[in-house]
């Protein structure tokens, strides 16, 4: 039996660090996930990769969530995770393991991860979005991952609107990320906005999740729904400036809060498809990512395996 | 001698189509102008390129304003051109002067142009917008024009701001363009604003244009340094998100605004730097376009010639 080539793809987020073993055909052997700030980052890195790694392994793929400069192989910022920032990663682990490696953004890795064995399978083109805490992105032209920066979430809807985190005002993400929704639902029940999420989290309202608000939402809480459909229509605002940026085949939406898909991306689709160029939108099909949590290793994985 | 290869480059807009001879090196060696709507499109074209047309010339390419499907080589859509819109002037004109013939958006073209002979030569990605009536974009990444719809006029700076020609709400040209400027200060004097711009035009003040607004503001007045300065902070607003996706190592501003280039881009350099993740924008070089209105038709030769 000839053995197939294999990957380490690892993810690693603001909250999360996951390591994967990974076959040529994109499937995910084992995997191994710990909270990120777990103790000195490099040294987690190794340790959970020496779990993984074996005699087929052919080298290691990287996600950061941050800005990758990618020729120099480096985290130049990362808001979510400073720990990366400025760290040979790359580096310490080939010297480590004497295997390739290569690092990308968290969300371009996504992308790719999509690409090879999920949603985006077969398509030339398509934007990705991937909503979570924040709002990550990357974007598939002409059969490959577009290597530019794909911050997508930073992209203005709202020119004095909401302070991001990033710096700038109006951030997509400050309007149709989770953390948007949750500080939105805050801030009505601050100013005393009825609604069953009073209820939630034995009351203190401090504690409310994106995850609270969907279930409420689909109890059919008003303040829950409002702040969901508010979240997609941004989301929307967000999907017509990069169709009429990169007119793609598709549009995936993937992260945590796509449990949410009916009520966000219902609303995000009615509402871009109202903004973006007719000839540009009416063939974009809206579909949602199928490697779920995955998505970021299979990526990491598939620039070592494709 | 030998005789070098030449290609007749065209640029059809809203309001004049231009045709000129251009040799290898770029250099434009002979050009006519008239305005586009006079008469049928597809005659008018047919009859400026035979005026120019000579042995030397190899093909032909068209810049157009609208939405060019690349595949088909048809203009899908052109609200500044209806005439164009599926009418099918590549093969026509393939069939009439029996060379080859390529077409590309206008925007599209002037950034193919200024990195050929212009202000992005030697670079290897750069985010061009055109300033006119509208505002046309194009991207080069990794050296070559990316070919997506780089509609970077039509991306949402307001989610509920002001109504565009496009349908959509909020788009940055309807903040950032000639129209945009003129129509904020017919607004302002139908408000009654003190401006010296009602000597403007006889005192007709729906005869003011741009470059009034650009005359006045030289002079001192505030309604205009103020609609200009408006306008800067909205192209900066556009320019960083178009920064936080494509990390281009240049901005370059063309367009018939561009005489206003200190105190329109120089807001918009202020603004983007201050909105755009400092790792992206900090060595991002902000360019004035180089070959004015010969942009669009050097670079539609250039898909011949280069």
């Amino acid at each position: 039996m000839v053995r197939k080539a294999k990957a380490i793809g690892v993810d690693i987020g603001g909250t999360n660090m996951r390591v994967a073993l990974i076959d040529n055909s994109g499937k995910v052997l084992q995997k191994r996930k710990q909270p990120s700030r777990d103790g000195d980052l490099l040294e987690q890195l190794t340790s959970m990769v020496s779990e993984l790694v074996n005699d087929d392994v052919v080298g290691i793929g990287l996600a950061v969530a941050g800005v990758i400069d990618r020729e120099r192989q480096v985290v130049v910022s990362s808001p979510n995770l400073e720990e990366a920032e400025g760290k040979e990663l790359v580096s310490s682990l080939k010297e480590e393991f004497s295997l390739e490696v290569k690092m990308e953004n968290d969300a371009n890795a996504a992308a790719l991860g999509e690409h090879w064995v999920g949603a985006g399978r077969g398509l030339k083109s398509f934007v990705m979005l991937t909503l979570g805490t924040g709002i990550g992105g990357g974007v598939v032209h002409d059969g490959r991952l577009l290597d530019v920066a794909s911050e997508l979430g930073h992209i203005t809807v709202e020119a004095d609107g909401i302070r991001c985190l990033c710096g700038n005002n109006g951030c997509l993400e400050s309007y149709a990320s989770a953390r948007a929704m949750v500080s939105r639902v805050v801030d009505a029940l601050e100013q005393g906005e009825e609604s069953q999420l009073r209820q939630c989290c034995e009351g203190n309202i401090y504690k409310i999740t994106a995850e609270d608000i969907y279930n409420f939402a689909l109890e059919g809480d008003m303040l829950a729904r409002e702040t969901l459909k508010e979240a997609g229509r941004y989301l929307g605002v967000g999907i017509a400036s990069l169709v009429n940026i990169f007119s793609p085949e598709a549009v995936i939406i993937g992260g945590g809060l796509v449990g949410a898909w009916n009520i966000i991306v219902e609303e995000a689709k009615k509402e871009a498809q109202r903004r973006a160029f007719k000839t540009l939108i009416e063939d974009v099909e809206f579909l949602p990512a199928s490697l779920g949590d995955d998505a970021g290793v299979v990526g990491a994985a598939s620039m070592i395996l494709k």
